[in-house]
């Protein structure tokens, strides 16, 4: 295996700069840290380019099979010393391995639902890690598709893939304006159910066996003007205390997990 | 006002120390940062000893509002230049005012149950976040107490406050060890169910209506032996899809929103 001792090296150059989202999409590619994380990628049919491999940090059996796995997907191998792969490395929690991926299609129109979907529809969310944890949950709650509407952040920021342990790659996911969205969900006779501080309808009191969005807002100003509408149902939850709403992967969790209840 | 224009002043340098957990500890204090969190430890009647004030920062009507409550307080007004006011926020949003206080108590032996209490209790959480957003949920479904068993953060670590919007303040919080948290729930009856990713019981078949402590354990280890009892239910989420477990604040909300829909 190629070894690289310097940080200077330009392969390492370049893939320590998708950290930054206008070298993500202008050099089509994206960083993934970790061995769950890059296992999910590889069963979910993401193509890698390069992988970076530290033998002082990915002693574990798991990086040991993840490296077997590794093997036969064409992806160059690298061995990089501790120096070099701290530059790389993103996680609080560093296994050894960073990839370099192509990012997977997030178009709308490659998303395939089910007879009774359940979709999840993120907008205008600010904070990757909210977007990660979000993910994780509709993994969780055996989500569908996850549709990020007017995104603020990219959605493969190193954060939102590690937050997401993974399951951006294994889910359905698509990223469209907030009117392409509700446009989408529309066309396919879906129930549009939008989680609002000012909800007419308590969350619990919505029957999500229908066919199903439901729809969270950014973290500061919630759902914009477009989901108010004759056709969205606007839901809240209870808040008993002083605060006037949740965290919004918290908020998602509780819906969706509701919605994931009633379904039995 | 007395004004600083030096982030060398002694005072300053004081409370910027406070980020750290032992001098947190040494000098028996907090910081708060923000106008809803401020306010909110104010009506919980936390002491505040010195508010530093950042004109330039705080235009709002709401931090106008928060300065009319903060006069009968007693605390000691600073009226400080942009450049030291950085210095002394943490948040993102930087909303023009700090306060420095005294940390409320968070003796089990002061908490104080209703007659049918719903409690949460958090295991060696890691992340001072996950607390703050688990208690931001806790104050959202009405919870009578939340326990923080082996602390591996500091309750008042500015991001804990910060992300429980000042919750922190307003809801019945203790710090205990494992075993004394156990003992004092069992000691007053409550059934207790621990979330476990082996859990043999799904959430949603036990009954919440009753006396109930709702367990969440660290965020890669989970739970310690030590809630592995005859009276202990495991639960488990259901996780349909890769991930094996959903992020701790995420199944603290799932939980105690289940909790609070079934007492109605």
């Amino acid at each position: 295996m190629p070894q690289i001792t310097s940080a200077q090296n330009p392969r390492v150059k370049r893939a320590v700069r998708l950290r930054d989202a206008r070298q993500r999409r202008s050099q089509r590619r994206l960083l993934i840290d970790g061995v769950r994380e890059i296992g999910r990628a590889i069963a979910a049919g993401v193509v890698l380019h390069e992988v970076f491999v530290c033998p002082a940090l990915c002693g574990g059996e798991h990086a040991a099979a993840l490296l077997e796995r590794l093997r036969p997907t064409g992806a160059e191998w690298f061995e990089v010393a501790e120096s070099v792969f701290t530059k790389l490395a993103f996680g609080q929690r560093s296994e050894g391995v960073v990839a370099v991926a192509e990012p997977p299609c997030t178009s709308l129109g490659a998303v395939r639902l089910p007879a009774k979907p359940l979709v999840a529809v993120l907008e205008a969310i600010e904070k990757p890690g909210n977007v990660g944890a979000v993910l994780r949950s509709a993994d969780g709650a055996g989500v569908d598709a996850v549709v990020v509407a007017d995104p603020r952040t990219d959605l493969f920021n190193p954060n939102a893939v590690r937050a997401s342990l993974g399951t951006l790659f294994t889910l359905s996911v698509a990223e469209a304006s907030g009117p392409e969205a509700l446009a989408w969900l529309r066309e396919r006779g879906l129930h549009v159910v939008a989680a609002r501080v000012d909800g007419s309808v308590p969350y619990t009191e919505v029957d999500y066996r229908r066919p199903t969005a439901l729809v969270l807002g950014n973290e500061a100003a919630g759902l914009s003007s477009l989901w108010q509408a004759p056709d969205v149902t606007a839901v809240r939850l209870p808040m008993l205390g002083v605060a006037d709403s949740l965290n919004v992967s918290a908020a998602a969790a509780v819906l969706l997990y509701e919605a994931r209840r009633q379904r039995g």
